[in-house]
């Protein structure tokens, strides 16, 4: 008997070949995808518990948020436009010291979840402090997540003393390994700028025995650049190379200011890579040069960072800066193409973050991680391409249904896990506070 | 008595201080603004025919889309991410000269005025071919809009005849002059490239004597550029420039291949300029130094041309888009900061299209263009500052009510102009047919 079917959609597989399925159907039982197939017109449809008509809206996988900052969405919009040493250390800093608390991370947390489940968004990849006070936040919101906890060599929320960072990641692990089926515990190097060569290696070896990815920030802006130059001799991927960090357990994020010799090292070394095009472009730190990294075979995810910079989740929105960023950039419209960022969004974020084998594309024997979009909106009107449509016109609002693991977390636009009004209400008496400095 | 009362919102006037108030208020009498104010918590109401509590959203001037191609919607997403050429010559132009005509147009119209108005534009510049059997449907929509009738030396859909070109313009001109309180006809030349020296001369000439502002393409790649220098010796601004074209009637349209003394010329000739990043960064055009041109004092709109190229009409995405843009490319994350978008995308956009004395701004006496944006949903939490939040992380979908010329158009996101049902069972039909080639 399956659980759910999903019927009269246009479905968007993602697998290898990247099949569409015009009038398709999905078949979802014990939380996995049974079945993918264009039912006969003459024939009945398969028995099964619920039975949902698309409407001939599309059917395709949950999107991957390979990189953001969860509680960070308390600083929406907090301070723009300024510059980022200023913005930084004058603005940001200040307010993660005073207001990123074990009470204050879940309310975060759980905020970006609601953005994000309600866009269609079922997997992210996450780097913080004070994992272990919203991972339970996240756990209820039903998302899939990697979440890293953060390793610095300054004081920091949750961990006033950096020489104990590595090892309260190391706790974090292991109180979350295993503990649910949706998260996955990590490891979130801040960047090679902010922590020793030692500090690196023990992450990375600490990562590596516990058998978690190892996320970092790396070369997001030429001063970082610059500065490990000065100081090591070489670009920020050769010193990470040289420490023994690159392999396919590390995911690189950023990755902006890489040359040609940088791109063949990660290239070899099997390292993921997360793209954080709108990050990127606002705090103005350049333009990574992801049609060279997909040349040399490097997984490459989509990212939106997190809400202090962004200032939203908001994957169509990436998708859409992505492909249209690149073709300006190198004066080549074919770039970038629709179908390639769908992949970076779906199932190459999905290996970035080491779920390929679970999600990231409509397959048999995969978690049942999908969305499907609405139909019959003007903007949404004709439909002649499907990856176009996802990349160049279909917004985060257009998300209809969202499930994760088989799960209905969003039905007809309503968040199912979450209690919107009471957290509105405590996160709107955070920022007044926030506000009032 | 007041016809309509809007009240507890954030009232954004974009008036000349960007004058921002909380607990506002906005009372509309006979189409006009007749009062914006912040209301004294103990005060009752002025009485209103009807009255809208706003319920904390933010109450702002209805965007103004200052260049698009409105039929063109008909062909959204129809070929992307080809090279400029190509998809030119291959795919619009045969497209449009089969399925480009006086039936199809009004489809289109609709169409595109169906996206807009939903997505709270009010205004819109547009130039196109075959005008004449569109307007109607503009104004049927309740579209406020300048029409410019295109002049190209080719045949074109509806001119066959390219020697009456001009004339054909000046009689769409004569027809809809005064004809309604919403529409503006207009010429549109092509480009300095597809029209003559005579040509732009004479349309020229047309638009001034009959009062009507006069656009054109220019600039727009690095080809048009290279072309005209070879014909004329000179760059396309200077090449207008020549021509006495350039003055504060005329409207430039991209100006992305500009150089220091173009943009001097400009300046001194009072032409105004639209900027329409999407479409210049999808079609690989090149990134217009709109910091410059807006330090030389020059005016410029925000367009999203048409959808063919874009593949929408939202302004909210060209904001966040021209925002983010210009500082990469900078490398400066203070260019464009978010009361500059805003300012674009409303008076500076009215100013483009010489209706800054009528609308782009919530000012006593103006004719009331306004939207009233939702509140309390999870990326629109929390708000710190309103031009920020309009820029980066407001979305189409968020806005509930638009009214223009007093009358609303849009209430609680439902649109009051046009059968969207009836629309999409012609739309589709055509598309399924244009599709099959």
């Amino acid at each position: 008997m399956i659980d759910t079917l999903i019927h009269n959609g246009l479905v968007l597989t993602v697998d290898k070949d990247f099949k569409i399925i015009p009038n398709g159907a999905v078949a979802v039982r014990h939380g996995c995808i049974e079945k993918v197939w264009a039912p006969q017109a003459d024939q009945a449809l398969p028995a099964a518990r619920r039975t949902i008509d698309a409407a001939g809206g599309i059917i395709m996988p949950g999107l991957i948020n390979a990189h953001t900052h969860l509680p960070m969405s308390l600083f929406r919009g907090m301070a723009d436009d300024m510059p980022l040493e200023r913005w930084l250390h004058e603005r940001i800093f200040p307010a993660e010291a005073r207001f990123i608390t074990p009470a204050s991370v879940p309310l975060g947390a759980s905020l970006s979840c609601a953005e994000m489940l309600l866009g269609g968004t079922t997997t992210c990849g996450d780097g913080y402090f004070l994992v272990d006070h919203f991972a339970g936040a996240v756990a209820q919101a039903g998302m899939r997540a990697v979440l890293g906890q953060g390793v610095i060599d300054f004081p920091a929320p949750g961990v006033p003393d950096p020489t104990l960072n590595v090892s309260a990641a190391q706790s974090f692990i292991e109180r979350w390994q295993g503990r649910s089926a949706l998260l996955q515990p990590s490891i979130f190097c801040h960047s090679p700028g902010t922590c020793s060569s030692r500090t690196l290696q023990s992450a990375k070896k600490a990562a590596d025995e516990m058998g978690v990815v190892f996320q970092i920030h790396v070369a997001e802006t030429r001063a970082e650049r610059e500065q490990i130059e000065g100081a090591h001799g070489c670009s920020p991927i050769r010193y990470l190379d040289r420490l023994g960090i690159l392999d396919s357990g590390t995911l690189l994020v950023h990755a902006v200011w890489v040359d040609t010799e940088d791109i063949a090292i990660i290239a070899r070394s099997g390292a993921r890579m997360v793209h954080c095009p709108e990050s990127n472009m606002k705090l103005a730190s350049g333009i990574a040069p992801i049609p060279d990294l997909l040349s040399a075979g490097i997984t490459v995810g989509l990212g939106t960072d997190g809400c202090a910079g962004n200032n939203d989740l908001d994957l169509w929105g990436e998708m859409d800066m992505a492909a249209k960023l690149h073709k300006v950039h190198r004066l080549n419209p074919t770039v970038m193409d629709a179908a390639t960022v769908v992949r970076m969004t779906t199932i190459e974020g999905a290996r970035a973050l080491g779920l390929d084998r679970m999600v990231g594309s409509l397959e048999i024997g995969k978690r049942a991680d999908l969305i499907v979009l609405k139909n019959g909106e003007p903007h949404l009107t004709p439909l002649y391409h499907a990856a176009s449509h996802l990349v160049y016109v279909v917004r985060a609002n257009d998300v209809r249904h969202v499930m994760i693991d088989g799960q209905w977390v969003v039905r007809e636009r309503q968040l199912l896990t979450i209690d919107l009004d009471a957290l509105f209400i405590q996160v709107n008496a955070l920022a007044r506070r926030i506000e009032a400095g």
